[in-house]
């Protein structure tokens, strides 16, 4: 029946956000939960008691503040159990694998860095290194990977995360890789794949810059440019799981060619490899073949090297003015390893930023760098398997008690 | 209190979502708003005596079926108040100013056009002649104008909605008009305005091809170019309501000069000015001084007045590409008098697009063309003036009753 339907999905979204505000505010009453939610507090029972068999939730009796200690007995919460299920973090950079390993309620338990033989791998490579990184996590802490309830791994490229399936990633030799299926060959538990600057945006989110705000956007810049997006607390991923294709923006029609095969896309302009083909086009005599080279020679008094910067500067600057036309967001964070910037000169684009973006009198979107290693990324991807498995036992929960 | 000040806030919130619900089932029973919210019975009748009480909702009782009948009295179903209010939507265009009058459920009343005298005004003249198109609708259908309760807005131009404030438009000799103190001369009621395109964005979600999908832009192009977006069911406005600024992306580095003073923006290549601008430089002899011109010496067979047009078409596309790259919406649509789009050629401009968009092996963003007039920019304006005024009683239901 359509009716009954109805209201066992709106039974559903009333245990995930029963969970969540449990979750957010680290141990409630179940008075509480009815005054924050409007659920009627029959409802809020019934549905706690479902987490606390499920073993998502357990009661616990705060210390009690001296004056109410007379009024009876103590006021009993709920919180989740910690020690409930443990989850990995995974991301894949360039030449490195992170790995982190965190508890039901998000507290990191351990994290490691792993070097990659090779940054371009067959989708059977990738997925034993991710099985390698989480393995050697997991007997290090001495969790048997069968305890392991989740993995959330980080890629750059075009994800798309509903179906764990890569259309294109530097990391992968190829298009069109279902690599949620390649992992399940090594890992039983659920797998998660993201977009690593989503996974960035959700560590941001929950750890970093983006705590207090509800609309910002993050901008990565290592080899390739990515974005992603959190509008109204949430993660934007497009229709398709595409959007926040920031580094693959046009700049110029018919302009310079990138490695997407596409012209005029601003990473062709400003990425790393983008800025050493230019350097080597116009430099006399000796090749560069590092962008710390590169900018050591611009240092130094270099003026071609010095215009090669330039102008990857000018024309980020243009491709944030126009994440600034369109979304006007609270904050861009630029995040990554802060030498990424260095070279593109953070305050000499922020100026330059000024000519390009709507002039309004009101004070422009703040523009801030955050540097953090592969270590938060892999929070990230940590922080989106405990959400993504955290909806999973609660389906199961709404499915076993209907 | 802390807390008590939080309960309340979820009363407000319980109030707006139970007023939302009744208004977009037609008519609902009080037993099916608990089932579809979650709230409790007994919240839902106090909730809904206080609106009943307020005038925003009345019972009915809608005809019985035969096989209930005999089950003794029929169902009560709540409803909005129709006769309530009314409210008036205006459209201010280059050449015309269009309104229309809805009554409290929504319902068209009546629609008019007058023409404008002047494109660009001082701040008094134009909300002189909202004014006088508002006050003529009322006076034509023997409203009076006291009897009216909300009026909105569509302007053109960087719009500050929770303002009323204007930071530019191309209807204003000045920038920074406080519009809504000069309409509050003027009218007595409430006054809300809003970006033109955005208004379009509204009426296509409620009556045209976004009522079925939840994350839409539609692209409006006329003199100027404007965006609005729909991401989550909810107009997206921006941290400072200034988002949405498709017209004013940069699509070139220090190219061609645009109306707004900056340099490369998608506008100064595809609005009409841009492409009378370009013809009469690279045109021999006589002067074109209108599009239609411009279009019939193109099609004549003029190779100048072609490749005018054909340049057009392709930044277009590149600038669409970058929508659908940053945010991959499931339909792009394109809103405003059809004739506007004939010279872009909309089919060479969507094959166009798929060299600019990443490539993924997945259906791209639809593109739509919808052709629609003055009034149902107006009807948007309206459905935005209901939407407001309705927040505004809802507030004042809950200062009263606490």
């Amino acid at each position: 029946m359509q009716k009954r339907k109805h209201v066992e999905e709106q039974r559903g979204a009333g245990r995930a956000q029963i969970f969540e505000l449990i979750r957010k505010a680290g141990s409630i009453a179940r008075i509480d939960i009815a005054k924050a939610t409007l659920v009627s507090p029959a409802t809020v029972t019934a549905i706690t008691s479902e987490l606390i068999d499920a073993g998502l939730v357990e009661e616990i009796t705060p210390d009690t503040p001296r004056e109410n200690a007379k009024r009876g007995r103590p006021r009993v919460a709920l919180k989740v159990r910690g020690d409930a299920f443990y989850v990995a973090g995974v991301k894949v950079a360039r030449d490195t694998i992170s790995a982190m390993l965190v508890d039901f309620e998000g507290t990191e338990i351990a994290s490691q860095e792993t070097a990659l033989e090779l940054s371009t791998m067959t989708p059977e490579a990738l997925a034993k290194s991710i099985f390698g990184a989480v393995s050697d996590i997991c007997s290090d802490n001495h969790l048997p990977l069968e305890n392991l309830s989740a993995v959330g791994v980080g890629l750059a490229g075009l994800v798309d995360a509903a179906r764990n399936f890569v259309h294109w990633s530097p990391s992968l030799d190829r298009r069109n890789v279902d690599i949620g299926a390649a992992l399940s060959l090594h890992l039983d538990c659920p797998v998660m794949v993201e977009n690593d600057a989503n996974l960035v945006a959700k560590a941001e989110q929950l750890f970093g810059l983006g705590r207090t705000i509800s609309d910002f956007v993050v901008v990565t810049i290592e080899h390739g440019v990515g974005m992603g997006i959190v509008i109204d607390g949430q993660l934007y991923r497009g229709a398709r799981g595409c959007g926040a294709e920031f580094g693959h923006t046009k700049v110029q029609l018919e302009g310079a060619l990138c490695q997407c095969g596409q012209r005029g896309c601003l990473e062709a302009y400003i990425g790393d490899y983008a800025l050493l083909r230019e350097a080597n086009s116009v430099l006399p005599g000796a090749a560069v073949s590092t962008l710390a080279e590169l900018w050591e020679l611009a240092q130094s008094g270099n003026d071609q090297a010095r215009t090669v910067f330039e102008r990857a500067g000018k024309i980020f600057a243009m491709g944030l003015a126009n994440v600034v036309n369109i979304f006007d967001p609270e904050m861009i964070i630029l995040a990554g390893h802060r030498a990424d910037f260095d070279h593109l000169n953070l305050d000499g684009v922020i100026e330059e930023l000024a000519n390009h973006v709507v002039e309004v009198d009101a004070p422009m979107t703040k523009i801030q760098a955050h540097q953090w290693g592969d270590r938060m990324w892999a929070k990230g991807a940590a922080a989106y398997a405990l959400d993504g498995f955290s909806a999973l036992k609660i389906r199961e929960v709404s499915a076993t008690t209907g």
